[in-house]
């Protein structure tokens, strides 16, 4: 894309409303725009940023057979009353409103309650199951405060995933299954690192769930981590009875402040009991099928992605999730100049490789300062000077030790695509 | 996608419950799901379609230029009391709901307020335009009835592409670009043939603004259609002065049933006036920014699809937004039937054909059934009587007069991919 023809503009400064990094950032290198509070539009730059990381959830989710669907905002009250979750005291993060006549409806925070109820229409046998649904879906979350930026939103893209098993053993391979799926999430995204499986709370479910928790001093949570096993457990859940569960010495712990990025949840037959999703097994009884829920926010997992970049040396994008891979500039306004970026524009594009080409009228200091700002891995720069040497100058931003070398194009397109 | 392992079941009859065509096939198909009256969730086959509709409309819009972004739902009563579109007076259709602390929040039915107010950020000079901004994005509005199927929501995907212009003649050239443009979604979607460009009120903004009409008795408006120059004129604007303007005969309309499948609307500088839009001229000169909103409702147009199939003599998806290309039948359950499926199933899928493989334990009645209901365009057969023949017995669905044929699978492969 020509840069000239993006609409979005950075700033010269961080907005002096958010407290969070991701929310300052962003913000001023154009990715996002706050509507208010914890509500945030995406703009081209960071709606293609999250796109990104939305179809490597959907690839992992479709390896482990999940099946996409999309399910509805507005939701009824009678279904909720069901599993005695309409009231605040039970959800205290709802948004309600009213059809014209009156009768209150509300806006999802979750959706256990409609697909288990839609899958009484469709699961009736144990040869319809083992079944996994997921969808991407804005939840709406009602929350008193909201000063995480994209971190914690009162509207926000979320990726969950439901799971229906005949046995106890079937939920557990899958869950197992689903704890790999998203460590390779994670691990595409750039943080599999920093990011620890961590045992939590079970509420009223289980005797623990587990969060996916990412190391970051922007964290709202405490866990406390075993670099041996490379598993963690979250405050709420450090005690005796945890320890030797898992048969680690509160010793070797270490203490971090980590962002939850994903979590996972068995919800035994908590739903299918209320809501009546049964099925016949092999010998024709009736069994109640066990659930599982598996979620991650997917503007939450940017958002964190963005923190735990702004703590290191510059603001670069992992590859597999930038807006772009090069960041192509042409600096000072001479025919040549513009010749030869425009002639490497196309040729990186007919390579299939994605460029944002700064093709505008503009300072190079302007140009370095935006680039900066915006973070794409590779930068490539054309002036007078690259076009006596017959090349282009290159910069692979996301390795701190390399140093920017002139290389013919040809060369730099071999080692991009 | 093996059909055994899809979690949508077809249903024996359509659902008592809805009076819409529409949502009476797609229900029984198993393509969607009534939450409530207006509020459909998408099931896998449904999505499919709707995200082939989607990418259809994005390619399209990309192709004018536009930049792709997603607003918010939630909105702030302040930006829309600048406009006064916050009463139910002047937008009858509000859901309104609260924040914890008891300020009154919107949820979105249009977006022209909180983008204009965005680009007042990012817009400043004539360099900045003419821009063109879209987003495919969930509507929510409060329909006293809602009997439509997915052609009228309470909620709803809408695609909806804002203009941004220097001049009137800059504004009305992209109005001219963006009407060949929806004139190539609705080709690609296959009810070009019905659908025709129509002069209806254009409100407090303009003379007129344009709709697209499908031709169906499924429609709530009513149109005047000009055969020779393929143009019509919504009921509301059929007077002597329209006629005029168009030169049109009276005599020569003639009236049918119609679904506004799109509209198109010069905005004027309603909303860049105020909201402050403005721009500095080449003569450094401050103006307001000329507007136009493009709206297409995805579910709307898929519902659209659904009542123009459905008049016809059985179900059957265009080629270019059916869930799947082939749906691929093995009757009877003998290995050798088993073995040439799957054989076949693979060779399509590699192929690069996108295939509905019926692999499931069920009679030919049942199978036969099922592909009716679910309506995608090539049938491939697969049965001892096949088998015996060396081929696969392939019916191409949407040409009424074309019979089964019996051929060897490559040739089949060839003549779809």
């Amino acid at each position: 894309m020509r840069q000239s023809q993006l609409f979005s503009k950075t700033r010269k400064n961080a907005p002096a409303d958010e407290v969070a990094k991701n929310a300052q950032l962003l913000i001023q290198a154009g990715f996002i725009h706050k509507e208010m509070a914890g509500v945030y539009a995406y703009l081209p730059l960071g709606l293609r940023v999250r796109n990104k990381i939305e179809e490597i959830i959907r690839e992992e989710m479709n390896a482990v057979g999940g099946q996409e669907v999309e399910l509805t905002a507005l939701q009824r009250e009678e279904l909720w009353q069901r599993t005695d979750r309409w009231s605040d005291e039970s959800i205290d993060v709802w948004f309600k409103t009213k059809l014209k006549n009156d009768t209150e409806v509300g806006l999802a925070t979750t959706h256990e309650e409609p697909l288990t109820e839609l899958l009484t229409q469709h699961i009736n046998s144990y040869r319809d199951m083992p079944l996994a649904v997921y969808q991407f879906q804005t939840k709406f979350r009602n929350e008193l405060r909201s000063k995480s930026g994209i971190m914690r939103g009162r509207e926000f893209l979320m990726k969950d995933l439901y799971s229906f098993c005949r046995t106890q053993d079937e939920h557990d391979d899958f869950y197992a299954e689903m704890k790999s799926a998203y460590e390779r999430v994670f691990r595409r995204v750039g943080i599999g690192e920093d990011t620890f499986y961590t045992y939590a709370d079970g509420g009223s479910f289980s005797d623990y769930s587990h969060e996916f928790q990412t190391v970051s001093d922007a964290g709202e949570d405490t866990i406390y981590i075993d670099d041996d096993s490379g598993i963690a457990i979250n405050k709420e859940m450090l005690n005796e009875s945890t320890l030797k569960e898992l048969d680690v010495e509160r010793e070797d712990l270490r203490e971090a402040r980590a962002i939850e990025v994903g979590n996972i949840f068995p919800l035994g037959t908590k739903f299918s009991d209320a809501l009546g999703l049964v099925f016949k097994n092999e010998d024709g009884e009736e069994k109640p099928v066990i659930m599982g829920s598996y979620g991650i926010g997917v503007g939450r997992l940017m958002g964190t992605i963005v923190e735990i970049m702004a703590a290191e040396d510059g603001f670069i994008w992992p590859e597999n999730i930038a807006p772009f891979r090069v960041h192509l500039l042409a600096l000072g306004g001479s025919d040549d100049v513009r010749q030869a970026a425009d002639g490497a524009y196309e040729a990186l594009q007919s390579s299939g490789i994605e460029v944002l080409y700064d093709d505008r009228d503009a300072s190079p200091g302007e140009k370095f300062g935006d680039s900066d700002l915006i973070g794409i891995p590779t930068q490539i720069v054309i002036g007078n000077q690259t076009i006596n040497k017959d090349g282009v100058e290159v910069t692979n931003r996301l390795d701190k030790d390399s140093t920017s070398e002139i290389l013919p194009l040809s060369e730099v397109i071999n080692s991009l695509s």
